[in-house]
C-alpha cells in the first residue's frame, strides 16, 4: 500500500511490490492472484468480522438495523485501528477504475455474505438481499464520507447515511392522489 | 445469444461467434471488446431508454419514485419486446460468475448515470445516489423474479418489489424504548 500511495497505482509493478516485501514474484502470485487483490487484503477478514458482529447483534433488530449495526462495529474496528490504511485505500480505488471494478466485486461478495447470514437470522431471503444491499450502500457511502471528513467519526457518519437512506425511501412514500 | 443458448457460455469462442454472424474475427473485436460484451450489447440503448423515460416523469414524484417509474417503463418495452432474449440473458448471467462480474459493472453504471440525471431534476448528491442505488436493487430483483415468473406482468412484478424494499426499511424503523 505504502508504494502505491508513492507512486500511485497505475506506476507500480507486482515485481515493484515483491521487492519491497522480499517476495520473489513467482511468491507474490503464490499470496495474490494480481496487483489490485493488494489493495483488498484485509478483506476477508473484515468479511468475518461483520458476521461476528451481527451474531452479537440485539436479536430484537430488524434485518437493516442488525445489519448496519454490525458493518458499524466492524467499520469503527477498521477505521480507529487502520485510519490511515482505510483512508489510503479509499482514496486509491477513487483513482482507479480497475480498483473500482475490484471494489464492486469484493463489495458484491460480502453483501452477498451478510444477506445470507441475515436469512439464517430469520429474514425472508428477499428482506435479507435487500437490508444487505441497502445496509451496503450506506456503509459504503459513510465509508467515503469519513474518509474525507472524520471529525464527526464513523458510527454518527453511518447513522447520518440511515438516517438520509430512510428519508429518500419515506419522502416518496405518500399516498397518491386519486 | 442462440449460441450461447445452444451450447452454453462456456462453450462458445469468439471464433464461433464471428462464423455464425458472418465477421471475420478481427471484425468482431471492432465491434466488441470481448466475449462478454456481446451478452450486453443493447445495454446503452437500454441506459439511454431509462434517461429519456425520467426525462417524461411526473415532475411531482420524488427521486426514488421517478427512477422506479423510469426502470419500469423502460423494463416494460425490454420484457414486452424482446422477452426471449431477456429471459435467455438472465439465465446466461446466472450462470457464469464471468458475466455476473460484467453484469455488476454494467449496472453500476447504468446507476451512475441514473443518479446524475436524477441530481439533474432537484434532488441532492446524496439522495441522488441512494434513489438510484435502490431502484436499481428494486429493478434487477424484478427481472429476475420476471424471467422466472411472468404471469403477474413486469411493472406489478416491480411494485411487489418495490413493496418489500420499503417494508424491510420501514419495519425497523421502531422508536427505541429508552
Amino acid at each position: 500500500m505504502a508504494l502505491f500511495i508513492e507512486r500511485g497505482y497505475d506506476e507500480v509493478t507486482v515485481a515493484d511490490i515483491a521487492e519491497r516485501a522480499g517476495l520473489t514474484k513467482r511468491s507474490f502470485f503464490n499470496h495474490y492472484a494480481d496487483k489490485r487483490e493488494v489493495v483488498f487484503c484485509g478483506l476477508d477478514g473484515f468479511q468475518a468480522m461483520v458476521l461476528d458482529m451481527l451474531a452479537d447483534a440485539d436479536p430484537g433488530l430488524g434485518p437493516l438495523d442488525a445489519a448496519v449495526a454490525a458493518l458499524t462495529r466492524a467499520g469503527e474496528v477498521m477505521t480507529a485501528d487502520y485510519p490511515e490504511f482505510t483512508r489510503a485505500r479509499q482514496d486509491l480505488i477513487d483513482s482507479s477504475p480497475e480498483l473500482r471494478e475490484r471494489d464492486l466485486m469484493k463489495t458484491a461478495a460480502v453483501t452477498s455474505a451478510l444477506a445470507a447470514a441475515l436469512a439464517d437470522r430469520g429474514a425472508s431471503p428477499r428482506a435479507a438481499a435487500f437490508a444487505a444491499q441497502v445496509a451496503a450502500t450506506v456503509f459504503t457511502t459513510a465509508v467515503a464520507e469519513w474518509a474525507r471528513q472524520p471529525e464527526l467519526g464513523f458510527g454518527a457518519t453511518v447513522q447520518q447515511a440511515l438516517r438520509d437512506m430512510r428519508a429518500v425511501l419515506a419522502a416518496d412514500h405518500q399516498p397518491q392522489p386519486a
